[in-house]
């Protein structure tokens, strides 16, 4: 038997809401660790990995392992239809056909309960590589509030539809190339600056905007966004969920254009044009 | 000459909006009882029932009776561009060909006045067998606060387009049936719950759940919703007006698909698979 | 050099958010006395002429005049995405190839730079006959509060595409025709009212509705809207801006349908039915 309760908790629905636009299907891990969660979309360029831990839920029973596809947007429509002082049950049946999700009002006289089925097929493995890289292997972690995060896409969709994210010894630089011009937010180190960023070698990442912009719809704030850079590699962003739970989106680098190709300021001398604002 | 003025009330606003959806000509009668609607749906699933009783009114003027074919989207769109303090009349034309609706502001010295045409043919009398039925000659009744009707109408929605109802020995309860799934909402007696219902035999009625989810939209929550149940009848959901007045719909139930079948428990006794709550 | 500053000033924005629905490039001169902003719409039937005066502005340095052709959405887009306590630079290069937006945070380590392309081709000049008419050369000028005005396009919409606007003895009307039936909002002179009208000549024009109710979707409200009356000549609206700033809007007015033509108030003697209000 698979069984865990939680109180209508709006950060569980928002957490997987985010991630809607994306995936369809995602594949769960009921462990004695937490729930795990990852789905990848359709087009294969990104990944989402969530964990929620043990603690997250109001009690959480597992008694043996398994693991079940289940239909992302059935389940978000279900929790959002829940009332505010419910108590959610989520329960998978012994044969793995369904998932189920009652919905208890305080007073006890009234049930909801929702039977959804399952997706057939055996739960995919996935492995991006490099994902479980320490901090110490990345070539420049960014750490910024989350609204400045959401703030940031906005920006760079306004423009095109691919963003760069570049640090060197000139500061932490995103930024996008369209038809109709171009944008640069720029960050300079300094003492008590809500956004940190450190290097050990300079690196330059361009990724698919709209791998990241799913997150600027969700209603809760995550408190911090972690960006983890390394050259070709997967961009990786992270924010943490309570209770040591965290949701991680893995997204695969584009190849860059030859026109940003000039502006990469890998080596930290890169020439600027007047626009330099640093 | 028929003329009536109310002041500008959400009440009147909001009830004409709630079937805007369904139909878009309704029948009028203008008589001494009340301003009396009827419309069906273009499907000819469903009929509305209107009656705004004159004290409904600032004031009711009736001299001669008569009835007339309204446009109600275009009633709708002047009465909703109207100003809160507006006073506003409504007068029907000797020929029965126009429909004036005039607003005139506090002070005086603004006045709007739409002319609509009235839709031309004569005013069809419905009839829905049973209607008249009194509460006694029903198989149940149930009665729930508008509130919790408009959210068992999302539940059942997030299922599939038909929801089922049904009242037996074992308590009340709403269903629907999709290809994700299917939900349950169960109610047990009790006391001092907001949900009563009441059963001389048990039944079960399946709906189309368009016809009643147009409810959801409207703003003003009506106190109250009545449902009326009667095994291949006209399913009866009826919310009060103030002054005696009510708005009534009566949903033409559909044949139960043999899956759900099955599932009725018509005797009471009916088999319960393991996620039964009750 | 061109440039000037503001701060995010959601008065700037809101201008330009008017006049997006209409026109997708604006000309702009870049003078001493201001900047000048001219559109007409694809359909050649409106014009709208801006000015922002330097002192709307926090600093306004105009070394050269420079006429140059924004992209009025990117900029739209650009300022849109601004934080509230940004101080806005926009600069404008030598060679006229791009405009630069730049906000700069209140603490200053943190940069955003927009580089928008401007569109290429010579900035055409452009004429109305009679728009710099006097005030006396008018027939009639009206004077309502912006939200009036905004609640009379909303009357109108509901009936037709075309509006009529109307100064008689009789006092103001305006009205519209349709399938549906008419409307008419009629104003008569008052003391302290809010609407006030003068009249040399009685006049009568009829506009697409369109070209005025882009105003109605801007958030801030104007103060007040003149509208100024000739027959046969463009319809002139204007709102001031602050510091002698206005945005104009002229427009064409059509041609007016048989059976409107006998309802124009032109003597002052008309003959009106039994729904005449005055």
């Amino acid at each position: 038997m698979f069984e865990l309760q939680l109180k209508n908790d709006s950060l569980f629905l928002d957490v997987l809401e985010s991630i809607l636009d994306l995936v369809d299907v995602a594949s769960v891990d009921c462990i004695s660790t937490g729930l795990r969660l990852q789905a990848v979309d359709t087009e294969h360029v990104a990944m989402i990995s969530l964990l929620f831990p043990p603690e997250f839920f109001s009690s959480y029973n597992c008694e043996k392992n398994r693991s079940i596809c289940i239909p992302i947007d059935n389940m978000v429509k279900a929790i959002r239809s829940s009332n505010k002082d419910d108590i959610i049950t989520i329960k998978v049946g012994k044969e793995n056909l369904d998932i189920s999700l009652s919905f208890e009002s305080p007073g006890g006289n009234i049930a909801t309960a929702y039977d959804l089925l399952l997706v057939e097929g055996k739960s995919p493995c996935f492995e991006i590589p490099g994902w479980r890289a320490l901090d110490s292997k990345y070539q420049a972690i960014v750490k910024m509030p989350f609204a400045e995060f959401v703030r940031v896409c906005k920006y760079l969709s306004n423009i095109g539809s691919d963003g760069d994210i570049s640090v060197t010894k000139k500061g932490l630089k995103f930024s996008a190339l369209g038809k109709s011009g171009r944008v640069n937010i720029k960050y300079k180190k300094a003492e008590e600056a809500t956004v940190e960023f450190v290097m050990q070698k300079p690196v330059s990442v361009t990724f698919d905007l709209k791998y990241v912009s799913s997150f600027a719809k969700v209603s809760t704030t995550f408190g911090q966004v972690k960006i983890c850079l390394l050259t070709n590699q997967p961009l990786m962003i992270e924010c943490k969920i309570k209770h040591e739970g965290y949701i991680r989106y893995f997204v695969t680098p584009k190849a860059k254009p030859e026109m940003e190709e000039e502006e990469i300021e890998g080596s930290g001398e890169g020439k600027e044009g007047s626009e330099c604002l640093y």
